[in-house]
């Protein structure tokens, strides 16, 4: 039996550092278990092996907490996305919670059980049947005996607090994180306001997930974090961003990016990006850092390392690595053993092989998109035509 | 007990396409069992399970051989590394060979036992001496009873063609494969010359792998193919490039970018770039296609679902791919679902989000790095001062 | 003898877009005439035929305005230089005044004389001094009678303001355009209080000009715009951009960008961009629309092409120049024939042909360059210290 | 009366570095007096003023050669284009005649009467009626007794032999020069076979100019220099390159750049790429180091700067120059000031700001573009929908 763990607010209240685990659904389906598109988590109940495997990599890398495998496992997205599924949302989120309990109890760290926005609140369903969907997936995690729970993902500070609300009815500590950046909501609630809201409806620990790379995110829970102290309110802050660098995002992030989701690669952070993250976040009085989409175990082991001497400890993955790039000591090569040192790393501007690429793109939305209405274009062949009247006489002087 | 499979050859001979894995170390790096530097594979016997679990997601995504995880693990490399490994070269080279044969049981893929080169020929050990290293690696190839051997990753052609000589005395088929680009071995060999020692030496599959980006492996190839047709011998041809973009490397491949190896991040070839790979293999007649450092299961998956129609098959990973990017025609936003069309990812230039990085690096070998003789220096000393009399003279008048 | 030429506020008032010239000392500094560093004007007397020449360009280009070639031309900063001008100040701004005045008589142009930010004001001296230092050139100004002033190119509204006061003493329309962007003056004074000032101290035209790319440019003076129309002002609007792009820039502008002033090429903006730029100035209700440091003749015509309509002619230099492109329409090869048309310019994302090369820059000052003190190196060193024994500690477990 | 100069072949075989002009076509498009796409020299008769300024700043930038401005100012290319010029060819071929002589008696210059491809040659005339093209404009040279001539821009190494028979027979010296890069000439000609050509036809000079930029040039100098010395031969080299950087170029240069010619700023390589050249030029021992399209006058200076110490003087240009940037050592910032120096110049890799470009593009010409015939469009379709097949049948299994 394993001993007694520590508790998510007695570490967070103790000053701790928290290290979180890096987002599942973009790992596995790069490793072929996720379906990109409807990014659903079917694989913790078909192909349990490999869900174990990425718990424990990211265990090894430094993680304190293991999300269970639940993101979208929502009834109403299960059954909306018409897969042939051939497993209930139950058991989808049971094998989930045992995966991630089993993981969790070979080293120091906690289950956290999440719930995730959902179809019902977009399609406008009123509060109660959301929240009926939540309680759906919070009851197996009841049964599970989940360490405490996230409510992540949310575009709208309104659903995110419903699912608060019935989060908080366990009792369990409840983390609040959304999905935005430092614009706010998608109904225009500033990040700050949006934290307010949620520590006031009961989640002690608050932050953003997803959809914009790390500096962003750690300004938009900066921007949280001045709020709730200005309100006279408390709470922990925590950090979960992508892997992938986000500088030409719109208020939506990474999803109205052309290269979302299938041409992400060149954006990848790499463990030297991840460093400056860690600190920064740390800087900034958040401390419940982990990782969303992108994240594989070496970021979050990169987040670890970073912060070794606050934490006392370097991860067990470290035994595979080493201290800023030292492992090239040895190489055969005088010039790649010169880069076995902290600033070469630091300064480095990775070329990305890819002289036909830009370095940023421009968001693609409607409003990009949509093009001129039929009454622009009318306006524009008028003036086109005075345009050419004009060279036309220029000529003739 | 599993059916009887065809062999290598059977297949090659028959004009079937035999997909390969991708590299272990660098995806094993990655989720931390393999220590960059020493990119030894002890991992094979200290983590099994990691091993074997990155073995079925290559098998799922469609490769059709498992090599086993024995890259460096000859005797005298993992004793030249200073490893405090508490293992043998042979429990190592045994482990990972079980772990090859049971998920290859789980598939239509075949085993192959790989040796490469070694520190012994680098520091010019006679060829009786590096010819008993490879001597003690196959000894367990034989006992384990791989189906195939191959000999890869070598920078000088004749230490592989000593390499090929021991793995013949076996009868099994024999591949080889280089680590060369177009500009041939690192004793000035020619690409074609190379091959043509190679398959007079026994091979019977010859290639290249690791170093270069796949169109420059596949160039690399097609010219060896050319070579040997030309002399007259007969051969079948491999490829396992990088799944890195390095169209800035000098001969000496990716080891002299900058970015090696952990800044390569923004060079990771993306899905679509692994079609335009698998397609451009296949036009140049090289029908054993797989990969090495970089390549994740979801290149190699892209790789068979590119051949899909010769190979007459998806890969079971397909179950989680829709088509081209079909996944996306269920997303909420129309201007994702727009991108559920093959031209739209053929053609897309993906952005890099990092303004501050160039898009080619210059290679850094002391060719480039050693700056000036103190004799240039002194010499340019007096022009300068040249220089500045002149302006000033100029000044005056 | 020319006809008399409606004054620069009659135009302004009618609704006419004025267009004004482009930055003299960077395009002289490429022809050989303007020293890079003290960027003084001596050259209106020393080689008036190229400066001559410069202003026919422009004038032909569509150019409304014809500002005398006196930047920098301030006694104090004459002397101050240590130039063995052999000329007085006095000499060069008559110079400057015949020769703008000279080709303004060849077209439909007026004479603005102008006057730029002092050393003096910089080594703190005093408001009256500082006058002293403007009236002597503004004597100048209406000893050759030009048609209106511009205070242009000051960081500080102060001093400006004072500029201002003495240029209103002589009756004449007043110009005032600060050097700043968005983020207001070098005291930290906003945009739109910058404007009010100068629209109190007296100045018909306010807006902005040098430092930063047309459209940083544009929104700096959209701010002006609506805090003057806030506090119930009235003024006109004017706007002289960079022909350089500049989105890494800091508050100071393209000073402290890496390149400035030898390697800013890669910035330098199409025609195309110029046309983007001057449909936004006018969109935005600034009519007294030229350029400042970058810009060519061409650039002036492209202005003056974009708002032809608006206008009701396009300027002499486009007998020369094709609508859009047009003149390829007869080039021998297809595939160049196919690029006379506006989107495809318009829709062009130039390469740079420098692959080695960024997109943007870090902006270069001593927040950034000065690295850290000892005593966070000190702290540094301690840490690292701490990190190898948590590392080594790791490795023996 | 101007002393007798040295002749170009006096200069050349005494070892003296002879520099050569700007492309003017170019360089007076951008001030407003020529066409693009025609790209006809009438300005040297309709704006004279503009063309001797040009003349002049080239002669201060150091150059010693004045070529006279009579690009594309055959008979058949002036009617071809269809430009109601009011001008005959005589008058423009005189006009620029007397400029550039004008100009040259102001320093130490020749005047070089230049002859380029004809629109006759490419639809086939004969020899005789190409030839009698040259004669006319020859006529005209000889007639203003310029001091040599110089069969320039030729795509096809056969159209220039005839141009060099042609101007060989006014015992004049002749350089000739192709608008080839190292991949040889239109029809495939090698680059040093070009050069054996035109030796042997009488050409004294031989290099090449245009269409590629200054690196590549030399290099295919250098080859011409290799073969022409391997054949026995003798000649002098020269080189006129242009001033943009096109590493993505194919074999017909800067003209199926997708850029061209509306789009080519972000290529414009700044003074110091030039010092490079005019090092590499004469390390090759090319010694008439000139330019062409894009040059502006600074970029000649920078030419003469870096060989001020082997020609023993600086330009008059540098006047308004300091040496490798120390015009910026009196900057008010130090880290504007820190600027002046020859490494940062040296080393600076300037960024373009413009983030959604790429730094290479693909040659547009119909090979690229033209897509897929009706036939390869049919199988893919087939191909399409085995695949769809395929997965379809995946899903079910």
């Amino acid at each position: 039996m394993a001993p007694v763990k520590k508790g998510i607010l007695e570490r967070l209240n103790a000053g701790e550092v928290v290290i979180g685990d890096g987002g599942f659904v973009f790992a596995l389906e790069k490793r072929g278990y996720v379906k990109a598109g409807p990014w659903t988590p079917e694989a913790a109940a078909e192909h349990p092996e490999a869900v174990r495997q990425l718990h424990r990599e990211f265990l090894r890398a430094g993680a304190n907490v293991m999300q269970t495998f639940t993101f979208y496992a929502s009834d109403d997205k299960l059954e909306n996305r018409g897969q042939s599924l051939k497993l209930t949302g139950a058991q989808i989120n049971e094998a989930a919670c045992d995966l991630a309990r089993e993981v969790a109890n070979e080293g120091d760290a906690l289950v956290a059980g999440g719930v995730s926005q959902t179809p019902s609140y977009l399609s406008c369903k009123s509060e109660t049947e959301v929240k009926a969907i939540f309680k759906k997936q919070l009851d197996v995690f009841i049964k599970k005996n989940v360490d405490f729970l996230i409510a992540e993902y949310f575009e709208h500070v309104e659903e995110a607090v419903w699912a608060v609300e019935v989060l908080k009815g366990t009792g369990k500590p409840v983390a609040a994180s959304l999905c935005i950046g430092p614009e706010g909501d998608m109904h225009g609630v500033s990040a700050g306001e949006c934290a307010i809201r949620l520590v006031k409806a009961g989640a002690q620990i608050v932050g953003v997930n997803c959809h914009f790379d790390p500096l962003t995110c750690v300004k938009a829970v900066k921007m949280m974090k001045e709020a709730v102290e200005k309100a006279g309110l408390k709470a922990h802050y925590m950090v979960q961003p992508l892997a992938f660098h986000t500088p030409d995002c719109n208020c939506q992030g990474f999803i109205d990016l052309p290269e979302f989701p299938f041409g992400l690669e060149p954006r990848i952070l790499t463990r030297w990006d991840m460093h400056k993250y860690a600190r920064e976040a740390y800087n900034a009085g958040i401390y419940f850092i982990g990782g969303c989409c992108g994240f594989e175990p070496y970021h979050i082991r990169a987040v670890a390392e970073e912060l070794a001497v606050e934490r006392g400890m370097v991860p067990p993955g470290s035994q595979k690595h080493g201290m800023w790039g030292a492992g090239l000591e040895m190489h055969t090569k005088p010039w790649v053993r010169a880069r076995a040192r902290r600033d070469y790393w630091e300064n480095l501007k990775p070329a990305s092989g890819r002289p036909q690429c830009p370095s940023m793109s421009a968001p693609d939305s409607w409003g990009v998109t949509k093009g001129h209405s039929s009454l622009m274009q009318q306006k524009e062949a008028t003036t086109q035509q005075q345009l050419k009247d004009l060279f036309e006489r220029s000529k003739t002087h």
